[in-house]
C-alpha cells in the first residue's frame, strides 16, 4: 500500500473503520480525518489518539498534500463536497468513496472535480444496522467484498491504486461497470432494505402486542429495518430507478406466489419454495463472511 | 407435569425434540413416537436409546393407555390421523398438536376425533430451517414462546395440563383465539416466509454469479428461505386466506414506500423508514431468544 497521507471525509463507521483498520496495518502516514460538525470532530477525536490521526473541520487542513481521498459520507453529498475539495487537491491526487450507489456519485463527484485528480468509485459492502463511528472496529473489512466499478474514465494506475488499498484493509475485490453494480445492490441489498421496513411496519403499527409472537425467523428477516433512516431514504433516491425496478420484480415474484397459493396449486407453491431453498442452500454454502 | 404414557406422532425437529427434552427432564414414564414411514422408525431408533423410547409404525402400539398424544406431522395430515388414531384412545386422553396453523387444524382433529379424548390447539414457536429429527434438540424450547389457542370447544382442565406440559419443557406460554394466531402467525411467520423465497428467486433465478455479491443484511433477510419446501407449501394451503390477506396487505406497505421514492418524497421515505427502525429497535430489545 503505497499512500503516505490520507485524508478520509465525513467518517461514520466505514471511514471510521478505514481509520482505524490502517492504524492497527500499522500505518505511519498522515491520516486525517474531516467532519463538517465540530460535535463530530469532537467524537473522533474522543475515539482515536490524536498522535496517530489528525480531526478537523477544515478541509484545506484535511486535503493539503492528501494522496488519497477517501468520500464517506452520504451519496447525496458528494458531489459538491468534490467541489469544495477541488481547490485543495494535487493533480494527481487518487480519489475514492464507500457509496452503495455508483452511476450518480461517478457522475457527480467527477463533475465535481473538473478534471483535478483521478476518481475511482468502490463499495466496500461492510456494515451493519449500527452505524456512525461508534461502531467503527479495525476488522469491519476482514474478508467482506469490496465492488471496485472500473468504467472508462478511471485511471488504471488510480485504479489498481484503490485495489491494493481495500486488498490491505483486508478485503476481496470484485469489478462490476457502474451500471451493473447499481441494479445488483438495489436487489441484494437496497430491496431487502426496503422490504425489512415495509413488513415491520405492517406487522407493529397499531399492534405493538405482536412484538410477543415474533420469534427469529422475523428478527433476521428484518434485521436491517434497523439501519439509519436518513442514509438509505438518500441510498434509495441516488438509485431510484434500480429500486423501483427491484421492487416491481419483486412484486411480480409474489403475484406468481400468491396467485398458486389461492388456486390451491399446492405443487407449484411446493416447487417455487424448493427452488428458492436450493438457491439460498447455495448461498450459505459459498459466503460464510461479512457484508451488509 | 402429570402425564405418564406421551406418544408423539410423526416426530421430525419438533417431536423429536419434545422427546429428547422429556428424557432431559428426567421423564420416566412410557415415551412412544409413531411414524408413518418405517425408514422414519429406524432413524428414530438410531438417534434415541431403545431403554427410554419406543419406536414404532404401529398406531395401535403408540396410542395404547396414552394419557397425552402431540400431533406433529404437517398440518394437512392431522385430520385424517386423529380418524386413525380414535379405535386407540382412551376417552380422557388429552391430545395436542404443534402445527402452525390452528382454525383448520382445529375444525380437522376434532372431526377427526369424534368426540373421543380432549384435543387443545398448540403452537409452540420454536424450530430452524433445519427440519427434521437428525436436528432435534432437548433445548429447543428453552424460553421460546408456545402460542395455545383455547376455544369454547376445548376442555379446561385438558388445556391447564397441555400448557403445564410445554412450561415444563421450558416455554412460556400465549393464549390467542384460533382465528387471532393464524393472522399473527400469517403477518409474522408465513409472510416473512414467502417474502424470503420470493427475493432469493427473484435475486438468483438465472443470475448464479450474484451470490458474489450478496452480503449479511441478504442472507439474513433470506434465511427462512431455507425452510423445508413441502412443509410450508402445506402451511400456506392450510391458512390461505390469511397469507394471502397479509402479502396484500404488505403489497400496500411496498406501493406507498414505492411512490414516494418514485416523487422524490425523500422526507416521506425517511419517516417510513424511521418509524420502521423504531419498531425494530423495541422488538430487539423485548426479544432476545429463540423461536421460528
Amino acid at each position: 500500500m503505497h499512500f503516505r497521507h490520507i485524508a478520509i471525509l465525513g467518517p461514520g463507521l466505514l471511514g471510521g473503520s478505514i481509520a482505524l483498520g490502517a492504524l492497527a496495518r500499522g500505518f505511519d502516514g498522515s491520516l486525517r480525518l474531516w467532519a463538517r460538525r465540530e460535535e463530530a470532530v469532537e467524537e473522533i477525536r474522543s475515539r482515536m489518539a490524536p498522535a496517530s490521526v489528525l480531526a478537523t473541520s477544515d478541509l484545506e487542513q484535511a486535503l493539503v498534500g492528501a494522496d488519497l481521498v477517501v468520500f464517506c459520507t452520504p451519496v447525496e453529498a458528494m458531489g459538491s463536497l468534490a467541489q469544495r475539495c477541488r481547490p485543495f487537491l494535487q493533480p494527481h491526487t487518487v480519489l475514492t468513496d464507500v457509496g452503495s450507489v455508483k452511476c450518480p456519485v461517478l457522475t457527480e463527484v467527477r463533475a465535481g472535480l473538473g478534471g483535478t485528480g483521478f476518481f475511482v468509485g468502490s463499495h466496500p459492502m461492510a456494515g451493519s444496522e449500527q452505524g456512525g463511528i461508534a461502531f467503527a472496529s479495525p476488522d469491519l473489512f476482514e474478508n467482506a467484498v469490496c465492488i471496485v466499478t472500473p468504467d472508462p474514465a478511471a485511471d488504471p494506475a488510480a485504479l489498481a491504486a484503490v485495489e491494493q488499498f481495500w486488498i490491505w484493509l483486508g478485503m476481496e475485490i470484485r469489478h462490476q461497470s457502474p451500471g451493473e453494480h447499481d441494479r445488483t445492490v438495489a436487489l441484494v441489498s437496497h430491496l431487502p432494505h426496503a422490504i425489512a421496513a415495509a413488513l415491520v411496519n405492517l406487522v407493529c403499527a397499531g399492534h405493538p402486542d405482536r412484538i410477543n409472537f415474533c420469534g427469529n425467523g422475523f428478527l433476521d428477516t428484518t434485521r436491517i429495518a434497523s439501519g439509519l433512516p436518513g442514509l438509505w431514504a438518500g441510498i434509495f433516491h441516488a438509485n431510484k430507478e434500480e429500486v423501483i425496478a427491484s421492487l416491481d420484480g419483486l412484486e411480480g415474484e409474489v403475484r406468481r406466489l400468491r396467485h398458486w397459493i389461492e388456486s390451491g396449486a399446492c405443487d407449484q407453491v411446493a416447487q417455487y419454495l424448493s427452488e428458492a431453498k436450493q438457491r439460498r442452500d447455495t448461498l450459505k454454502a459459498s459466503r460464510t463472511h461479512g457484508s451488509n
